[in-house]
């Protein structure tokens, strides 16, 4: 995966919240090799650092050829933004378009533990 | 009624929500004997087993010549997926398509007893 | 007003939501003799008895060339219903279409003594 | 049926389009004397009479109570409304409900005459 | 299939349009044997008769179990309406869920000869 | 301001939810002389008056030729309504369309004494 | 009412669509007093003067208090500004919100002597 | 690329009208590298032969790793189709998700020789 | 940055709610000098003084041309109300539009201490 | 202005429609300095010339701090764009946001002489 850049919180000494939504997440299904298609939306309050806006989308499309389970990719994506920003809270959604005729919304989220 | 498959739970140390849409499903009226229409929404946290996606449409297809009430129909699409995912929690509901001039939404929920 | 049947809730041992929305509702503005009309949405948790669909459509279509206000018919409906099914819990929602550029919503709850 | 009163077209010298939308209109069916519901729109343009909207509100109430099938009502609405107003042209749609899963819009017009 | 009732059309002087839409039709693949799901819409101008609703839903539910292709269903229809109604003109469309991530539509019209 | 009429509650042992919404509401600009548009939406619970629909509208219209700022305006309303109704509680909510590129909502509640 | 200024159109050399819509237009109904509302739309092609927006807006509001029926305000605004600016081509319609149920649409077009 | 692969026109006596709509089109940018999406819409008059839908879906997802503009991929498609079905007439529409803060619909049409 | 100006709260002895949206809000992202745009929002509870509508206007304009990352300017406009209004609560959000196939929310509260 | 750079039409053997939507164009009222905003919609036939995406883009962005009305920059965009592309034919739209409660739309279109 394509490294999560990040850069100083401007306002690190107030909780606000972040989202980014990326409509345009595809990956590949690991059992039919079917590429999937989704949203995934990554809400979050930083502690020391933001995530770069560019360095997340190339990260996003560093699983572009990737196999990999929706609830699997939804947790992965959760635990290296974890791992990158170690943020206050964080939560990511995917919301994945129609198999089957049938459409899936997979939600994880990260709670630190809070200063006060 | 057909299977309900599962698999490992890739995360099972989170708890995390899975939603899948199946706005297809088709039944039995009892009564008249006419074809019912609705949109089933299954939202969970799985514990150990995840359910398959393909096994689950086809469960869920089962249903098309059987004749089951609405409110019966959600309790038992529950019942099933308790038993066969044994879930931390889960939530059915059906959205159905107007008959009379008049639509109908029932949803029905299951607490398992939590680990913490 | 006709009379509200029902069945045997089929899943009594648990507490789900069974929710019908009838839009096409109307009766008759008691002041003006002018016909109103609105959507009539009804949410309630069964205890031993499910409302009966047609008998539903029924009850609500005997007040067509009934007078009577907005804030009455949602409480009548709701005393009727209460009366007919002994629900654990029950709300009923009148949203009306625009008078003299104005639109009202009303909206009626039962909370029947838990049985827990 | 309602009279449908008249007032003189204020500019008779022009062609210009007169549109009335009723969404709140209700009558029964003949076949199972349940009440059907739907919205009629009257495009017209007028010659030397407009139709008067109150008249016009009381005209489409009067079938609140009558036996009459979607393809008819439809058709008689423009018969009625050619006969009062001897308009240069004029379309009456309705568009219906569902019944039994299923939606009717019919549409019915009538060309005068042109004065050039 | 089931049988296309018909009545007489109450207004045969006037070319006026007859639309239904049925969002409930369903069918089977004939190749995957997975069920299909989409809405049929009917246009049409009656010449003597018009299609009775109810046995108009019938009709198309008789589909349900029958293993049809897209292409060939829409005309099928068109064929058996045309059949029954000897219309001025008709046009069927239906418009089918997703598959593989990808929709479809499909629409066949015939035209009678005018007897201006 | 035209005076607020009002009629006998006629459920008061309930606590239920009454709401009016009047999108057609204009004032003027007391700084520019501009008009000012926006909808007005009244939700309260009755205690034992209600207000009478017309004469409500017509409340609201008079302050079609007064000059008042957003945040007066819907503070005014809600302390006529009070005095009027002597709710158990009311809320006041105008929503305003744009002037200088940037539209304005202003809310303000009423809590009376509960008798409970 | 208010006057229409105009400035030079910068490119008469072609035809191009210029439409100005006005979501706040209010008049008052001659028959009962009661205020209308409504949606002006505006399209035109200038010939050697286009309409200057804030004298169009003025020019609209001077009908804040006067009374006229929806046929006659339509066709009186377009005469005022084929008037004011001598267009190639010139539509008004008004959306009117709706009365007794009923919401109407007014259009009426004027067509210039074309150049070419 | 994949091969469109195809099958008989079930009803090639009539001219009917057949699109599929791929909302799941990624293509990379060949200037940049960066993935592209958007909608490809295809709607043709079959001749002798129909696109299959599983080949045809395969046939769009073979572009997922090439390097292609906007305005030569939708030329590219139309050609192989035209090539693969020999329709009557045969339309192919992209509509691209918006790239520095502004979106892309290209259109190309094929008309074949009419046999009547 | 434009000075935001403030008037007397006309209702200091009551907690309401003010929100304006500001849909044409425009900055410069100081990595790429390209211009960024978005819809901001302040909801407020005042306490001594409420903002003045023209002067935000013209406050939310003065960053037209500068320099500012999303995180950053939504702080900075907190910062500058709660200095110019000590409310007694703020929230300031932005809606920013895609980049690079993703878009971004920022939302950032400030809460005054409570008098009771 | 910026320059509009272009490049080589892939496929100038065939008539096709390219269109691009910059829904984030800003400029400045000449008569005011408020800035205006609005989305420009460039649609065109190719010639020998297709518009390089990013040198239209900046191209755009060149107006966000001229003052020009509405009528005159959507004139200049179509000549701008007819002298850098010589297309068969374009038309350029500009919807613009509300100023003093009407917002305005402007189209201009060049044809280009066909060849064949």
């Amino acid at each position: 995966m394509a490294e999560i850049e990040t850069f100083d919180n401007p306002h690190p000494n107030r909780d606000y919240v972040i989202t980014h939504v990326a409509p345009e997440f595809t990956s590949v299904c690991p059992k039919t090799g079917q590429p999937d298609f989704g949203a995934i939306e990554i809400e979050y309050v930083a502690d020391k650092r933001c995530a770069e806006l560019k360095s997340l989308k190339l990260y996003l499309q560093s699983y572009r050829n990737v196999g990999v389970f929706y609830e699997d990719v939804i947790n992965r994506i959760l635990d290296d933004l974890v791992a990158a920003l170690s943020p206050r809270r964080l939560t990511v959604t995917g919301r994945f378009t129609p198999r089957g005729g049938m459409h899936s919304i997979i939600r994880a989220s990260y709670e630190g533990s809070r200063p006060q």
